[in-house]
Formats: structure tokens, C-alpha cells, sequence
């Protein structure tokens, strides 16, 4: 079985340690593996982002553990979610929303049963006191429904779905990438159901994007591109260059796709 | 068997892979895990924490192998500390003596035996050529007195310790999260044993707090707040925000808890 | 079986947890481990040091997956490298040279059946799409052979190989490590063959260096020295200090060794 993580903890600190201590001790024949811990406090939509981006190249039945959480110790729920593929764990606070859209939801669990919690919780580190050790007991077998009270819904981050109206699709973007690819949530599929041009007529930041390239490479060292990156999402890009810097973009900086 | 990693050799220079190989090699059954290596060069204070903060989450007869080691290729030993619970490897430098210090210690060895090394042991890397081979072997089941002879005592660092008399307690700060929580030395076990009052007067950087709270959610989002924090150890933070930047705090700064 | 991972793709972005999807998922039974992400965006004389400095201490048949790849998408192949100890995996453009120069090369060949690689392959992420699933299945027992055909050679990066006339040695400062240590392309084997002299003769950024020390301890703190680091490659380094900045040095820095 195994158990992938993805937290905004970083690798300075005690937090992903503790975390691969409690599963170490709990579930010793699970698979851990980090999606990525270097996510900006309290980020969701990079933490969000990431895990869209990932999750589906796992193997079947992967329990993924999404710990961004600006809210411990609050009143947010923390949630067990079951789709017909995999398990997601994590806050209530619209973290996991970006890749629960894509996948078919049989049920959700508020994780309220303490018996499968450490003894002692801190109110400030659920992911080592709640989440791990229910990751663990659900890779030991134990059922979803033995972890708390079925819910009906779940949180959702609008910053992760694109708009559209009869004359455009308006995006944003997201998120920058380490080599400053700017990425939208303007993802394929969205795209080729709704835009039918021949050609991108495409704006962001002030510049236009009239063509769409495969690959970085395909443009001159220098020279910025629009495409569609790994993750499947549109991005604004510049080839061995920072399409964030040359471009002076931000996050949250609209796309506009003109219909 | 668990081998648990902890260093300050990062993560873009080849120190970390080539002890995995290492370990993958002599050991290839062994689960390694993480603690992380990010600690800042040469920072036992900072490394002997998070090994504080992370080792009691893991199995029983976990090796722990520490490794920031200023002193590498001089005097300094390399020791093997046995415990009723687990057993750490790393340099004889006070790094250990945080998480010692809470263990019932059973024996000391002085890493001496060369058999357990790399056939060549470079001077300036005895995290690959001593350590992770001894751990390995630790983890065939090599008996610990096999590895060199009895020692009678470790070093300490003086920084792990709060001292008091009759009028307070007096702590440090030990280091900052990425979050900028400032980590102190004062333990809540440390803290129930000596104080009684039934509300806080603790004096940090000029300023007072006066109640402990329990998560960081308690307090509206930019205000500062003492708590104790996910390694049990007394912090001060600043929810949504960093304790370390808008404090002006630095490590070392005095923590004055009034009786 | 062990996979060993390199590549330029940090740790903030999807790159590798995508990639180590890929593997759990064809792949569950292989040992996946880091030789490090962290490689300066496609800096592959980084890259390919930290590969020559740590594959040698993996175990017999490990998988290394190399990737620092900024003609991803462009005509440049993708290659396996079969040598007598081991399996190299990544593009061909000088990044697996300065290992692959030690070693015994049996069969080299370009990866272009596309029956070993995911079902969409996109143009800017090989890793993920070509290399990862190459390794798994590599990894699984099928034949070098199956992924494409043979070539006669591979890549190499000048900057790896060291020059020499009758009167001295010339080498050059291929990177720095996280303790400001100036990392060379001289490797103890090569000096040993062509230097003689019973005194060190070196002149690096305007500096002599006159002896070879053993390890950093052996001269005070804050003072420079030159000795031959863990990759067995000569370093120069300032005791508890950074010799990168101390000695303004950059990468690319001539090394003269007087004959």
C-alpha cells in the first residue's frame, strides 16, 4: 500500500519526520512517498496544484495525505474522502478540491473517531497526530467508515475553476513553477470542450499568445510560449528563461481567451 | 529495522546519496527514512532539536544516525548510544545530548573497530564511510560492542538545558520553524514540574505574555501567542505570520518565566 | 532492485512526485532513492558531478535516472547505458559523461520504442513519461535491448576532463557545495598519475596553495586549504567558513598545478 504526503511543512523541521516516524511505527509495510513538502505556509492552491498535478500517475488505492493547514486547532473539519480510485485525507479547508474534481467521489468521513488518533493530539500538528495514523490504520485494512460520520460535501477553492461566457474563458494563474513556467488552471480537457479556434487568441499580462507549442524547446532560448506542461494545465512559459520575471507576471495575474 | 537520517549536508550536494547508497548496499532490507538535512551547517543546536522532536515517534530499535560534524577528521569520537528504546549513531559533539537526555541509556561505544568502515574512510565524510556502514551492520544484527570499546559518558550541549532558582526559570531560544515560531529549550514536562502559577508571566524580547494557548487558531490572524508546540517544547508564534520577524527575535534571546 | 533519482526538478513542483507515481505504479517491488532534485535548473555539470560522486557506493545493477534536460522535446535522444557495474538512464547531452568515464561500458542505446513509455508522452517531461517507466520496466526484468536500438557512442561535457602539457595541470572549479567547498574536476586518480612533486604546487583565483591537507580541521578555522573532498576531487575549502565567498572564487576558476 502506499501512503503519498504533500504538506506545506517543509524539510527544516521536526514536522515530516515525526510524520514518517508515526507510519514507520504504525503501517512498517506501507510505501511512503513525498509528493513534496516545500509548499508555501499556508499555500493551498500551490499545495492544491500539486497534488492535481500528481496523483493520478499513483497506483490504485494510494491514501494521499495533504496537510496545508492554516487552520488547525480550529474549527475546520479534517476529512477522509474515497473516490472509486484512491483515498485523500486532509483538511476541510478546499486543499484536495482541484483533484476530487476530477475524480468520481463515493464518500466522505469526518475523521472525529480519536481511536485511531495518537494518544495525546496537539492542536497544532494534526498531520503527525490525526492524519498519519489514520493513513496507517486505513493501509492496515481498517474501513473507511470506521474513521468518523459520513458527510455530504467537502470544500472547494474557486481560485481553481476557469470561468467562461459567451465571448471568452478567463483563467488564472496559479502558480510558478522553479523554473518560472507560470501555470493556469485552464486545464486541456476544459479547453478543448469549450475554445474551437484554429488558433490561440490568447492574453496575459499584457501580451498575446497566437500559437500553442508542444514543448519549450520549440520556440528560440529567450522567447516566451504558450503550452500545455506536464500537469496537463495551460502555462505561460519562457524557454530557458522565467516567464514570471521576463513577463512580470503574478499569481492570480487573468488569462483571457478570446471565443 | 528502521535507520532514521539526519544531517546538515542539504539536499544538492552528493553527501546525502552516496550514504544511501551506502545503506542500500550493506543493509538493502533496511527502511531509510528522512529526518531531514537541512539543518543549517555546522548547527548541532538546530540539529540536536529536530533528532529531540522527531525520535519518539518512531519504533522501537529505530538507529538513529545524527551527523553535524564540525570537527570531522579531528579528535572528536564517533559514538554508538544504546538505549532501553533505540539506539543513536553520530559524533560525540553534544548533537545526541537533547534526545539523550529524556532515554534511559544503557551503553556508550566508542566507534573505533574498522572492520565496520568503509575500506577507505575519507577524512572529511565519516557520515558515508563510518556511520552509515555501522549502521547498516547495526541493522543485520551486529551486536553494538562489536563496533569499539566502551565509553562512560557523552558530551552535552549547555543550550538544551533551562536553568532556575526561586525567583524564575530561564530558557532560550533554541531555533525558528519555517513558520518563524520561535522553538525554546523549556520542555512542558520542564514547565510542569517547576511552574505552578495558574497564568503565564513569561518576558520574551520585551514583551509579556500572559496566557498560553493552545493552538495558533486561538489568537486572530497577525497576533502573537506562547504555546506549546508540536515537539512538546514552549513557543512563540504569531498565527498566519512569523514570531521571528515581527518580534525581532533572535536565537539565544532569554525566555524569563517569573515564580 | 534500487532506482536512483537525479535531476534539476526541485522539490516544489509536481516533477518528481510525479515520476515516483510512475514508478510505485509499474514498478511497486523496486527500492526508489534520492541521489538529490536540488541541481541548479539544467546546470549539468552540477548534475553530473553529483552523479560521478555518488554512484560508485550504490550496490551492483542500481538503475540511476538523470535528468537535467533543457532540450526536452528537441532532437537530443534519451539513452540507456549498460555498463559492467550498472544501468544509466537519461538524455544524451554530457550528463551521464563524467561517471560513465570511469566506467566499463557494455551497450548503449536510444530509447525510441514507445511501447515502454507511458501512453501519452509529453514533450516537456521525459522524465516522468520516457525515463521513469523505462527504469521501472528495466527494473522489472526486461532486456536492455527492447527500448531501441544500439548506438556506437554518448555525449561528453568538456568541462568534466582536465588538461595537461609538460609544464603544468589544468583544471577548473566545476561547482560549489552547500559549505562553500570548491569542488574541482581533479580526481585523486588523475593527480596520482601526473603529479609528482612531493609539495603541492597550486595556484587557484590568485592564491597558492602549498600543502595538501587531509581534512578540513587541519588548519584553524577560517583558514583555506586544499585536500581531496569526498568525491576523491580536489577541493578548496576554508575551515568552518566558506571558501566560495572567503576566496571569491566561481565556478569555472582555473586550477594550475605548476609541474
Amino acid at each position: 500500500m502506499v501512503i503519498a504526503l504533500l504538506s506545506d511543512f517543509g524539510l527544516e523541521d521536526h514536522y515530516v519526520g515525526s510524520m514518517k516516524g508515526v507510519l514507520a511505527r504504525l503501517a512498517p509495510a506501507a510505501k511512503v512517498v513525498d509528493l513534496g513538502h516545500q509548499i508555501a505556509p499556508y499555500d493551498r492552491i500551490q499545495g492544491g496544484l500539486l497534488l492535481y498535478q500528481t496523483y493520478p500517475y499513483f497506483p490504485p488505492k494510494t491514501i494521499f495525505v495533504a496537510v496545508v493547514d492554516p487552520g488547525v486547532g480550529s474549527a475546520r473539519k479534517g476529512i477522509l474522502v474515497e473516490t472509486d480510485d484512491y483515498f485523500f485525507l486532509g483538511p476541510d479547508n478546499g486543499l484536495l478540491s482541484m483533484a476530487l474534481g476530477e475524480q468520481k467521489i463515493r464518500r466522505i468521513f469526518d475523521l472525529s473517531h480519536e481511536k485511531y488518533f495518537l494518544d495525546s493530539v496537539s492542536p497544532t500538528f494534526h498531520g503527525r497526530d490525526i492524519f498519519a495514523p489514520v493513513a496507517a490504520h486505513l493501509a492496515l485494512g481498517v474501513a473507511p467508515e470506521s474513521f468518523g460520520e459520513e458527510l455530504t460535501d467537502y470544500q472547494r477553492l474557486p481560485a481553481f475553476v476557469p470561468s467562461f461566457n459567451t465571448k471568452e474563458i478567463t483563467g488564472q494563474i496559479l502558480a510558478f513553477d522553479r523554473f518560472g513556467n507560470a501555470i493556469s488552471n485552464l486545464s486541456r480537457k476544459f479547453f478543448n470542450r469549450h475554445y474551437q479556434k484554429p488558433t490561440l487568441d490568447l492574453k496575459v499580462g499584457g501580451r498575446n499568445f497566437e500559437c500553442l507549442h508542444t514543448h519549450y524547446a520549440a520556440v528560440p532560448s529567450g522567447e516566451g510560449l504558450a503550452l500545455f506542461g506536464g500537469g496537463d494545465l495551460l502555462e505561460i512559459a519562457v524557454h530557458q528563461g522565467s516567464a514570471e520575471k521576463i513577463f512580470s507576471l503574478k499569481r492570480g495575474d487573468t488569462l483571457r481567451l478570446a471565443l
